[in-house]
């Protein structure tokens, strides 16, 4: 029996997996607490909790999904936009050194898509590219079950891709990011409802609830076609909050990849779908990191 | 000795050129005929001369850049834009078949990249991501030296990444593409003079004209710094007959570029650089898929 942890760590929340033989065995979550310290005081008793019983021989080692940039080495937090407390924090080192267990750590969307490729919507598919669509959009790509980083750690950074060079300012200080038009940046400018409420209303009929979704999923579109014209995945995953929307935003999203994309091949062959694993997603991918 | 043969058909000429153990040995340049039995009897004709008196045994092969995306297996041209006599031929077998010398073949801009990353501007970098600036612009990506497909064979279109997307109305039927902005269709929209004339003027301190290379310039810091923050590359090299401006062109986009990318480590650290193995770049990159 091999037995892996990983551990989403999250702005409101830090997810807990535990897999035996990269199978989902448990998982829990609790808050996350505000400094440095109690946040790795949280991680190290929730760890000791979920591997109980199991003998240290059978555990193959910690993975942490970080909200953050790493640096290219993996050994670093750089600069986590929502929790501030872990910047520069060599975090895998000291949880490694406190528990005497293996850890490691990598960018969340890359754990998330990492568990997509392997387990989830990707399998068994060469070219994964992962995009989560929540308060900003994320993305990750995975080539053979590998993630690819990039030459400074920081590939993947899509949700900051300029779209619109001429549209809204983004908190990135340039104008017209992706994420201003397909991220809950863009549902913020259309309404006072939350997107659940506004998803709530759509699937009644509203008719302006519908057409908020329907442009929303025309930009992610547009994004989305950028990114085929550039990569040529095989299929894009789409997760976050507002993945749960399902249909309400991929219909009118793949319409516009079929209509924009520049190679015939790609555009008939790309698959666009809707994550599979859930919320434990992200702390699935980072106990993969182990693999 | 090892030679190799390497061929870059363009809209208007063809390029020939011979590799001794990778070394650069002759080139030599003929218009591209209309027809496609034209074409390949030019071909045929030229590689005959070129390798002359080279016993076959010593011969590993020949390679062709193409101006067109072709399918996955890279053994079919599918549907090259300035070329329509080579759609769907599949032109390497043809060629293998008529010479008995094995015949591979690549999108050109692919082999103008790879010849970068293996001879010229992106030596010894990990990951180059090569952009040509002419009539479009297009877009290769290689890894390791080796040229990333993607799923279908035509990843790096980046030519057709949607920077604005309530922009100019671009040939491909969508609005506000890269090569809108960055391109040869750039300058026919700002002056009559050709591109030539503009640099002429402005590097002799004519404002307008100045003016004219920073906006472009502008524009194609916009779209690297998309490319940057999905691809993460070590260097960009720019090439096509628009890079013979230079700084012209290179040091407004790192400026925008430095203003603009996400990563803090990428911005500090990625190489933008002019392509350095000329005007047979392509046909040097051709020769190196026998590699």
């Amino acid at each position: 029996m091999k037995y892996s942890v990983g551990i989403d760590i999250g702005k409101t929340k830090i997810n807990f997996i535990l897999l035996r033989n990269w199978r989902f065995v448990k998982g829990q979550k609790v808050f996350t607490p505000r400094s440095r310290k109690q946040i790795i005081r949280t991680i190290e008793d929730n760890v000791k909790n979920i591997i109980n019983n199991i003998p240290k021989r059978d555990i193959l080692g910690i993975g942490l999904g970080i909200p953050s940039p790493l640096n290219k080495k993996g050994d670093l937090v750089l600069n986590p936009p929502n929790l501030r407390s872990l910047k520069n924090c060599p975090l895998a080192k000291i949880i490694e050194k406190d528990l005497k267990i293996k850890t490691r750590m990598e960018n969340d969307v890359n754990c998330f898509t990492l568990a997509e490729a392997v387990l989830g919507a990707g399998k068994k598919e060469e070219i994964v590219l992962g995009i989560t669509l929540g308060s900003g959009i994320g993305g990750g790509i995975v080539i053979n079950n590998e993630i690819y980083r990039g030459a400074f750690g920081s590939a993947g950074e899509v949700g900051h891709m300029t779209i619109k060079a001429d549209g809204y300012k983004c908190s990135c200080g340039n104008q017209g990011c992706f994420e201003e038009y397909a991220s809950e940046k863009f549902f913020k400018r259309k309404s006072k409802l939350l997107p659940e409420e506004i998803e709530r209303k759509a699937k009644k009929g509203d008719r302006k609830s519908k057409k908020i979704y329907e442009e929303f999923g025309q930009n992610l579109g547009i994004g989305l076609t950028n990114l085929i014209n550039i990569l040529d995945p095989n299929v894009i995953v789409i997760g976050g909050s507002i993945a749960k929307a399902g249909s309400l935003i991929i219909n009118p999203a793949k319409k516009e990849v079929k209509k924009r994309v520049l190679s015939p091949q790609s555009r008939k062959s790309v698959k666009i779908k809707v994550a599979k694993l859930g919320e434990f997603s992200g702390a699935v991918g980072a106990a993969l990191l182990l693999k």
